[in-house]
């Protein structure tokens, strides 16, 4: 293929796949447009939203060495060397990740990532990036993009000869392909939701550092990650059905008080109730599809092709690592788009799959606890964490972790091992 | 509730399920609106096309002799006793569905059904139908419907009290309620794809009547219902990559030659060839859905909430079971809309889910009988027909083909007698 052609390519969705995309594309020597619905994060105040998945392993991080930041963003993350858990009797205790190795995950803020991605993005001469852009409509046959520019109202039609959907679980690029003939799909939505706490840096200082602290209560559960300032980013997941019970500040307060006993001082009793005053509690999907392209030249990735529920930690994760396996088989099949595409969705639809089920495994492993008897519950409690810490998985959790080996194959090894 | 109120219902959807649900909402005293994207087929020539699946067993007569038109529709139809088994060595045979009590399913012309129901509609002064009325928006907020009225490119906006979507597997409803928060669904499309051709009331005569015929042959299948002037309609079911591969005229009567060889002059050489130069082969998917309505007035029935693959007979029989179900809800709960939508959900759900299963159970099935050795494949051709008659499951498809037992009951009634 001649060095001569310049191919344009056009990446929906700024966020954190697609911008490290963006970011690949660039450095193959495309010319690259990136589209993106909201204003641009630099230009904004840091937006409180969507902050659960960001703990960084390995699959993330040999993505952004290979485009030549891990060590800047690792630098601004913080080393998580274990879970901390936090029983609801005060016992808590501090579980290593890999006591051999000590390896780590590292908590990273979102907003702050993105921010990198996007500087590092526009570094290059060849980039374009296009703010306040909604995708409005997507022409598949014709390869054409239609999109909203919010700012002033009117549309802008473009073409490409190669489109990357990295617009999220909702992803629209995604909702056209749905149409075309042959594209198998599902969603799955779970019944738990979350809604996002904070512990101030003040109060921060007095959990117990470099650790991802995790309140287990079988039915939900609660998360901190760390962030540089001392501060926490806290998650908690919960049915539906009990947020919704959670009706009156007091009703918040008794069930904190009942269940994380230890946090109410962290997350503060005036901050606790306004949170779940003003926070409608979010949902979390599960999505699969049977192709990640349509035709020649289209292609989804990152949660727009694969969204997972999040607990095995790996929605960003193994977004990032399309990003990685995208620009291998480009460089592979010398920037033939047909061939690659194919090529993608025939290499990576069976791992996206596997992680997507792992991630499913955990979560109703979980909730299921809860029906049986009580005694049982009690001792996994205090013995076991069974959730992000599923014990009898652990070398499961540390290849799926701490490798970057197929997804497939750490579920294949592990049935190996089971045998033994 | 008073009986002054009259509720607007809003149809979308002309076709057998949308005309019959229109039929059982007027006759509850509903102000009734049916829309439908096509032409009124009493206006127009007979169109060729969509008419697999038209065998009316118990749960669609069920529901006509509800609206008083069974008898009528019957009349119209062509009792099948049994299967008509074409094996490849020539040797053919009549296996009855039910050798004691002589049961039978009815073949009817997809197209004079729906012109009956139409018909039967439009006696009933509070229906109003609305042809050439594509739906383009569905606002499921504000519960507003917009059509394009396709003769004039104009639209209309339109609410009503309750608004039902029986608009198909592609359903145009169902994609809004898919955007809808902890809306769960799947699509999956099978690798065998099918064409129509049709043996004309010349040839037809020579065909045994009162059977529904089948050509088993492992990886494909074809199939015959009789029409009421001794024509054949004919569906052969096949992978699309063997339908790519016959891509000549000689390919195709080769084809025909080696595999049913007693079907070739029956069709005709030259419509053959024709057929398949003009046809391409359409898709078969199954559609599952987590919930059938969304808020308080939106509902879908029929293949727009449980589309299945055709190979248990029962799409259209379990889409006139719907319209029977919500008919009887609705009077149970005294018109309460909200209240009836959640009960319909409630009540049909495991049950659609049941038959598409089973649908897609008996395709898995056949498919997968290929990849045994020949041996035991030719055995299974000689001896069995393992499709449309799979000998192992006779009793579990009486129940479904001739009661009206819940699809779950079949089931679960035919484990209890594999367990003894």
């Amino acid at each position: 293929m001649s060095t001569t052609t310049q191919y344009n390519v056009i990446v929906v969705g700024g966020g954190l796949v697609g911008s490290l995309c963006a970011l690949f594309m660039a450095k193959r020597g495309y010319q690259v447009s990136l589209y993106e619905y909201r204003e641009d994060p630099r230009a904004t105040e840091f937006a409180r939203g969507r902050s659960i998945n960001l703990a960084l392993s390995n699959r993330a991080r040999r993505a952004l060495q290979e485009v030549g930041i891990e060590e800047r963003i690792l630098k601004c993350g913080i080393a998580m060397k274990g879970r901390y858990i936090h029983n609801i009797n005060g016992k808590n205790k501090s579980i290593l990740y890999d006591p051999r190795t000590r390896q780590c995950i590292y908590s990273v803020s979102r907003n702050y990532l993105n921010q990198e991605l996007l500087q590092e993005v526009e570094r290059h001469l060849n980039v374009r990036t296009y703010f306040n852009h909604k995708l409005i409509n997507v022409d598949v046959d014709q390869g054409r993009l239609v999109f909203l520019q919010t700012k002033n109202n009117t549309t802008i039609e473009t073409y490409g000869d190669l489109l990357i959907g990295a617009d999220g679980a909702f992803s629209t690029v995604r909702r056209a392909l749905q149409q075309t003939p042959l594209f198998n799909f599902s969603q799955t939505y779970i019944d738990h939701g979350y809604i996002e706490m904070n512990i101030n840096s003040q109060s921060g200082r007095a959990m117990v550092p470099n650790h991802l602290h995790i309140w287990p209560r079988g039915e939900f559960m609660m998360i901190a990650l760390p962030n540089l300032d001392y501060s926490w980013t806290v998650t908690l997941f919960m049915p539906f059905e009990r947020f919704k019970e959670l009706n009156s500040p007091d009703k918040v307060l008794d069930f904190f008080k009942k269940f994380f006993p230890d946090s109410v001082e962290l997350l503060g009793k005036r901050q606790l109730v306004e949170d779940f005053a003003n926070t409608k509690p979010s949902p979390l999907v599960s999505i699969k599809c049977g192709s990640y392209h349509v035709g020649e030249n289209i292609l989804i990735i990152g949660d727009a092709a694969h969204a997972m529920v999040p607990f095995y930690g790996q929605g960003m994760n193994a977004g990032f690592e399309d990003c990685l396996l995208l620009d291998s088989i480009l460089e592979d099949c010398n920037d033939n788009f047909p061939v690659a595409l194919k090529l993608f969705t025939e290499s990576r639809r069976e791992d996206a799959h596997a992680i997507c089920d792992l991630a499913m495994y955990n979560y109703m492993e979980m909730r299921d606890l809860v029906t049986r008897p009580s005694y049982l519950i009690r001792k996994k409690f205090d013995d076991f964490l069974f959730w992000l810490l599923p014990t009898t998985w652990i070398p499961l959790y540390n290849s799926v972790t701490f490798s970057e080996m197929n997804y497939q194959r750490c579920i294949s090894n592990r049935k190996w091992q089971d045998k033994v």
